[in-house]
Formats: C-alpha cells, structure tokens, sequence
C-alpha cells in the first residue's frame, strides 16, 4: 500500500487502551454504524483484520482471528465436561460462540440470551460468517433479555454456561456478570457435573482484572483454571477462566484432548488441540504470581472494572 | 466531552496534508459511506464541522463554515459581472454552488455539469442543506458528463462560468480543468463581458499551485484576481481566482459592492459584503510575491498537481 | 518521503484543538524538552514547519512562519503610533517581538518582561534566529518576572506596549493579561499618545474568545482595532488587537503605511506591508458579527478563558 | 490522567506495524534523540511502558516488561546446554542479555559484538537498569563491530551463542544474521554440545517470517525448537528459535527446569521458570501449521524480511 493509497482512506478507527496508548486501524469501508439502546455498534472492514464488530470503540472480533477467540472460549470447558447436552451461552450476540458449541456432537440445545438484538441482527446480517449455521440450527435458541436475571431463573438446567459478554467496566451492564452473587447463580443453574466458562479480560494491562475474577470463581467452585490465549485483534493474550465442581482442563492430558476432539467434535478446528491446550493452560510466572496474590472478591456492590482509561495504572 | 466518551466514539477521520503533517477528526455518525466509479465517498457527521462531504480521504465542504467557500467562490464574480444571466457550474456536486447562484436576480439559467452522479444523490439525500431548493429550482439543470467536454462543446454561451472541481491531483480527472486549454475552451464559451472564477488550491501549504494556476490563467485573460477566504475546514486560506477580459472585482469599492448585492442577490448572505471583499482581494506580501514569481504555465501535457504528499516542500 | 522514512522516524508531536480534533504532526529531532516551574518546553525540528518552541503542548511559533505572526503584532502598532521611543514587550520570550520592535529607527528602549527564564534560554540556545540581534542589542533590557505585575507598577513611561503572552487558559498564568483591570493599568503604563496590542486568540475556534478580548479593551481605551493574519503553525487566522486613545491604524491609507515602513524601519519585511495591512484590518462579515455582538467583559474575578478543549463548542 | 494533562503532554510515538495499524504512545520525557551512523536512537519516558529504548521507531525494550524478552531469550538455552561457560552475544546493545547470561553460575566470559556503539552509550546512561552490573563484570567483555564477520572468524569456541540483533528490515544490516550461511558459521563457531538462540519476528503479524527463519535454522541444526513469549511492549507474542545438534530444551519436564535454576542462576528470575518453559515451548496449533509448510530458507542472496508496511498481507 502506498502513502499515496493511504492519504486516499481517510477513515480510520481508534482503539482507546489508554490515554497516552492507542491503536490506530485503517477502515476499507463501514457497513453498519448505529447507537442501539444499549451502545455504539459498528460493523467495518479493518484494512489489518478484515471484517469485524466493534461496541463502544472496542474491537469485539474480527474475522482475521475470532477462531482463535471463540475456539478457546468454548471447546476446553465442553471436553472438560465430556458429555454436554445443554449449553447456555450469556452475550455471544456474533453467533460464533453458538457456532462451536454447536459443533459438540452430545450437544442437543443451545441458548443464547443476549441483552442487545440490534448486535444479533447487525451480525447476521454484515458478519454471517461468525455465526454460520448456529442461527439456523434447529438446536439454537436465542432469547433477547437480561443475562443475569436468566440465570438466576434457571435452576440445575445446563451442562455448560458459557459467559461471553463485554469487558466490566464502570456503570456498564455487563458488570453484574462478573460477581461472587452471579457466579452463585450460575452454580446453580448448573446441572450435576456442570461446568462454566467466562471471557476474563486479558493477561497483559488488565492482569488485576483478571485475578480478581478468578479470585472471585474460586470462592464458589471447587475447580477453577484460568488460561489464555493470544488475540491479535486485542492486542493481548486474552483471558478465560474456567469452573466446575470436578471437571479440570488442565489435568487432560494433550493426547486425550486430541481423541475426545476426534471423537466429539464435528468439523475441524484450527486453533484448539492438545499442544494448543497445553499452551493455554501453563501460564508464566509473573500471570501466576498475580493469581496468587489476589485478595478482591467482587460483589454486586462492588464489581470488578477494567479501570476506566483515565485510572490506567501505566497512565 | 469526557475522555470517556472520546475513548467510545472510536471512529475518526484522518486528512493526510503530508506525510508528517494531519488532522486527525471524531466522527459521530457515518452516514454514507461508498467507493462510485471515480472516487471514495463518505458523508459522516464531524464532532468539530458537524455533516459533511469527504471524498477520497479529503473534506470537501461541511455544515459548519460551507457558506464561506461557497459564498466566496460564487458571488465575487457574479456580482463583478453585474448582470449574469446563464451560468455554468463544472464540479459543484453538493449544489451549494447552484445555491448561491440562483440567489442572483438576473440569473435564468445554471447548468452545473458533474462527473460523479454518486456525489449529487449522496448530497442530495444526506446533505439536503447544501443544495436547498436548488435541484428544484426550474432555472436549474443537471447534466452528469465531463466539464472538459461540456466547455469545448460550448461557444459565446454563457456569462459567469464557476469552476468548482476538485484538487488538481497527478493523475486525477480533475487535473485537466486547470490547464491552459482549459481556459481557452473557458474564454470561448463565454458571452462577451463574460467571467470565470476557480476554485485554485490554497496561500498556505499549496501557495505554488495557486500561483501556477494564476500565471496560466494570465496568459488567457486581461483581468485576472486571486483572492483568498480562510475555511476551518481546509485549515487554510482557500485560493480562488477570477478571470474575465474586462470586470475587475478589485477595482469595485466596497459600497459599491453592498449596493449591488442589496440589489442584485435575493436573501441574506453570511460572509460576503463590502468589508469582505476588500479583506479578500487584498493578498499579504509574501502570498503576492509567490503570485509575482510564478512562471510555469500549465498545460494538458504538464498539468499542475497538488503535490503529493510524498512531494511536500516541508515534508 | 516514503513510507518507509515516515515509518522510522516514530517521533510525533500532536496538538489537541478538541478532543475530536487533532493536528498530528512529524517531529525530525528533538532539541530541548524539560518541565520548567511553570511549563513543560520542548523545542523540536518539526518535518512540516522546521525548528519551533512548543509550551504545554502548544506550539508557540516555528521558523516556517514565525515571521508573520511577529510582524504582524508589531508593526501595525508602531507605524500607528509614528515615532515610538520606549516599548514594553509582556512575554516574548523567543526574543522575536522584540527583535522586530528594534527594528524602527525611533526606538531607543525596549523591555521585555517574561515570566520564565527557562523559555529565553532555550529560545536564545536552540532558536537564535528568533531573537537574532535583540538579545545583544544595548537598546534591550530582559526582566524576569510577573508582566502584571510590573505594567502595575509603571506610570505614564510607555508608547508602546505589546503583549505577546500565552492564550488564557482557566487556572493558567496568563489569564490576568487578558482582564479590564490589567488593560487599565496598561493604559496609565502608557506616555501620552500611547498604543497597545495583544494577541487574542484566533477568529476561528475561538472567535468567541476573541470578541470578548476585545468587547473588554473597548471599555478602557477609545480606539480598538481588531485584526487578523494566517499563520500556518497555528492552522488559524491569528487575532490581535490594537488600541489606543488616539491612534487608528485602519484610518491609515495603503500607501501611507508603505512610506512610514521606508522612513521607520530598519531593513525588509517579509509579511507587512500596505496592501498586507488593508487584508489584516478589513474582517469578514461573520467575523465582524461576532465583535458586534461580544457582550462579556472579562474582569480579574470572571478572566476570558480559551475554553477547555472538552468544552469546545464544536466538540 | 484527565483529557486536560493528556493535552500539554504533546509528545507522541507512533510504531507503524503497517501503514493502516499503528500504535501510538504518549511520551512524558524525551532523554536522548540522535541520529548514528546506523539509525535513529530514542531514550524516552513512555507513558504505559516506562524509559524505554527506540530505534528507527521500533520499541526494543522498555522497563515495564524488557525482563520477559531478556529472560526468554537466555534462560532456555542456557538451562538445555546445562553448563555453559563461552557466552558470545551478537547485538544485545542494553547489556541486558549480558545481565541474564551472567546470572548462570558455571559463565566465565561474555563477549557481545554490537555494531553501533552509540547505542550502548546511551543505554549504559539512560537506561542503567538494563544492563544493571553487567558492563562492570569482569567475565564480560563488550566488542563493536560486525557480528557476521565475528561468528565467522571463530571456530570451536562458545558454548552459547545468543542472536539479539534488530529484525531482518530489507537492506538493513541485520538481514545477514538470519541466513542459512551465518548460521553455518555459527555452528562452526561452537563448541562442542554448543547451542544458539535468536530472536526471530513474532507469532503474530510476522508468523511467516518467523517460520522461513525456523525453516532456514532447521536445515544445519538437528535440533530446532521455535517458542514465544508475550511481551506488552511488542503487543504480541514475541518469537525465538533454539538449536543445537544435542540439546532439546522441549524434552525437559518442568521439574527438571526448575530444579536447574535453583542450582545454576544466581538471582530470582520474574518471568521464566518450569511452566513459564512448558508454556513457551507449546505452540498453538495454528502457529505450528506455519512453522511445517514454511518452504523459504534465506540465504545471503536472499535474506528473510520482516515485509516493509507497505506490503504487509494484510495491509
């Protein structure tokens, strides 16, 4: 690309991470730009990452490596889980989450409950990719509400809950997804052997975060594991943690977690195997020290927040 | 607003003056946003110019401070003329050209020629502001086409013609509408006592082009004017040039020129008047001695170009 | 340049106009960058305007075009006054106002008072061109201290005073430069037949700032005369404003200011001129609208402020 | 930091992945900005990373996080070789690749070869942190010149042989230390049992680079193992690639690495340690997939390249 192509663009978008760090991203074209109820939606085509959706100036996937996003939040919790049938998934409005559980041959229903039906509906229509099939599956449920009021109306139902929603920040609705009181709930809307898995902020500026969260976890579920793995649409090793009261990812051993994705799974993945697994769930020294030195458990009256920019602890 | 609300916002236009010199813009709402025939075009809402027109990574007009390019590249001449009846518009897209002209009592006809119907519909339906009542006006006609063309096609027919085209840029249409066969087709087409005025680059950054455009335009015509109106959305002096073989816009004191628009212009104008135009007509000491210097003359073989960026005398 | 050299060069300054409103800008060498007591001074090799102070993230002036702005703040003043022998410069720091003050034949003192030292001497250290002479010249005296303070306490000793602060800001400095009550202690500062001038914001994004400046100096001195010149470094038609009890620089013909420049001043202008003068003094009608109507009258307790840029009234 | 603060900063780096993915970064103080005879080196206070250093607008290390490359790039391959006491360091200009080579107890001299001693100098003054005692040990010893030429010159002399060279740019001067000609010399270079490491591009953006290095290695070593490490202030996970004819960093369990660096590093480290090493030498799926279909061996005639911008896959 030549400057002169460059200058001819004109149109680019500006990732925040703090006030003095952002990431500047060319736009080939935007395809959606609304403000919904609950937030600024954009669907554009990065010049660097392809198509993808942005909420509130934040890159939420791109279809450059959402594979890698969307392989990892799902798959470990369901081989850890072996058998699932009924997967509940919170947020996940892009369908890509739908789109693997969906992939579990034992997997027999999928509920997504998502606060915002203009990001479904902007998704389908601009990312169809993302969501592919899960839409139409006759497994596939989505119900446009409240997350956390799901959850606690749902008592032993589901194999696996997976927590797919945007980051916590201050004042934002996502913040009650991430509570030692939600987490309860999301025990016991679990059926026996249940487990549940969340996106958890990342392991690079929001380590804190992170430990705070898996802080939280493990006060209500006997297992908890957190990992990782590398988004290059965020910039970061993003972070997952998983939970349950006897299922653990991290004592599959890599062989086994090739033959159950052999023998479970339909279609291939590209991201998540045994190696890949091994990865993810060895965590360095410095990400382990932080887990182990976090004291914060969030509440309801005081949930965890990917600092708000201005409070960076590097700003 | 909050750097909060700034981090949101996420999408932003950058113009690129050079390589190392750009205006980075917050957009709050895309409206438009497509790649026609000949050129990128977006209609975006600016957070400092409010809705505007971008074409090829460049603001071409704004909501904020449209009026004063308009007004100066309209009235000058019409109004220098005295009695303009038929007029021709080559570019003019967003019809605010058109607007002002028909302001003019004596006018009865403006034909604004075009090259990108992409522009005028986008206009049109995002940007109702800029063309007002003009696409409906009966003295008004649209032809979509080549101004180069149009012109050479015409003779003895019109009394003002206003060249309202984009950047002469290397390799671009536009570059030949700033040649001196152009203005030769210009002077032929031409009602005797006829005028022409151009839009010509800008006194700050882009001072040599202006200058090469007004050495080209002496070689054609006995009266030629430059003369500059300061537009927030070009961060500069825009550079204009009138031309004619015998009305001389400099020599018209400025309560003649108040007189003739209370009696000559329908409706009330925002930036041009009496005091303006002396403001305009009167260039600084270093913007003239560029003008006094100038030697190249442009031709359809050699046609000036807004440097590219990569060319920039300071980059 | 290429793309490639762009790459390298990594070093930025940005100028923030609003929060949606930035100019970007390469940075070839860094000269000087300290915080001093009252500041942060960087001196920097911009690629687009050459070498140029920069306080608090400001740019101050460049050599591209410093030489507009300074002429243009003081000789419009001078030549006003006609045989200035005792002028008060309240800033200045780079030494180039008072390097074009010592220009005029009459002058046989010049004072500069400047707040911070460190500016004069990474002024005088990386920038000599700005000060050229001045420093040297044994009609020139630096004091170091508060201008306010020190206009305050002069009685009846000036002809001319000329202030060349920064813009007030809330909080800043300089605001107490910019009130009726320092403008009335500039005016018993003055010698019988005295003149002053101020920079005053711009007529662009802070017309507003602008007019009140000069609603403020038109309640203390019978004359006020506001103009403005482009200056590239700062993307804005400058403002200033002139005022005495007496003199009236816009009663003075074109050709009279070029006879009174070949009697008083010592060597070339680049910028200043007759016809430059007739420009700078003649004001757009929006421009002349928003002094009609500036109805605020700055005072010590309530001072003008360039709003902060989340208050811009744009963004 | 409120947007007002953010605003007086001024300064700014921007590392270009490509023309359209930029990474912006507030500067809070400027220590040093010269031109070598090599490149443009920047000591500067990040705002998110702390002092860091820059060359041709390249981060290579800065306070917040240089541990992780430093011990990423050491530890691994002096652990595998197990008795290491022939440390020859090409580039390595911060001394803190020296610093961790020095750590292992059984080193008895370090000999690091970088080609532009400006940059030494200014990190032993600016950033004394980096190479800590290291420029003061008596077993190190500090060459400037031409790494290539060295490795060549020596035959069966280091045990370790550590690459901490630039990326291979296109006519840069690195480019020859990633071929498969220098890698014989290398080999030759060695004692027996010797092993090498080199920094090699990323896992990101730069995966296929990383690959034709891995490629190129694989053809004169027996033994090849590629790892990574995530590190901030490169925003991905940042790529080596071990080898040697003997050594298998991959085949030692985790126990083991720790037990190792109880016994043979003076010191605590903060990053590597068992399963930072499990962690490292696991490589996701999609990761390995690049490194077996990579085809490309560089060699002198045809160097890897790090793409310019301009032809970045994505760009």
């Amino acid at each position: 690309m030549s400057f002169s192509k460059m200058s001819k663009l004109g149109s680019y978008f500006i990732e925040f991470i703090s006030p003095t760090s952002w990431h500047v991203r060319g736009v080939r074209k935007i395809y959606y730009s609304e403000e919904s109820k609950y937030q600024r939606i954009d669907v554009v085509e990065f010049e660097d990452l392809g198509r993808g959706l942005v909420l509130d100036g934040k890159v939420q996937s791109a279809l450059y490596d959402e594979f890698i996003y969307h392989e990892s939040l799902v798959h470990p919790a369901l081989i850890a889980h072996g058998k699932p049938e009924r997967v509940l998934i919170i947020g996940g409005g892009e369908g890509a989450t739908a789109r693997e559980a969906l992939k579990h041959k034992s997997v027999r229903e999928v509920i997504m409950v998502d606060l915002d039906e203009a990001v479904v509906n902007a998704s389908k229509k601009y990312l169809p990719e993302m969501g592919a099939d899960a839409f139409s599956d006759p497994r596939f449920k989505l119900v446009v509400g409240d997350g956390r009021k799901y959850v606690e109306a749902a008592w032993g139902e589901f194999d696996a809950i997976i927590i797919d929603a945007t980051d916590p920040m201050e004042g934002g609705p996502a913040s009650l997804l991430y509570t030692v009181e939600f987490y309860r709930a999301v025990k016991n809307a679990m059926r026996p052997g249940g487990v549940m898995v969340t996106q958890a902020a990342n392991t690079s500026d929001a380590l804190d975060v992170m430990a705070s969260i898996h802080k939280t976890i493990s006060t209500v579920f006997k297992v908890t594991r957190p990992y990782s793995a590398y988004v290059t649409s965020y910039d970061a090793p993003w972070g997952f943690i998983f939970a349950s009261d006897s299922a653990d990812p991290k004592a599959i051993p890599p062989s086994d977690v090739d033959s159950k994705i052999a023998a479970n799974v339909k279609g291939s993945l590209k991201y998540y195997d045994g190696e890949t697994h091994v990865h993810m769930f060895s965590l360095p020294k410095n990400v382990r020290e932080a887990f182990a030195s976090a004291k914060r458990i969030a509440t309801d009256r005081e949930p965890p927040s990917v600092r708000l920019p201005s409070e960076h602890p590097l700003g």
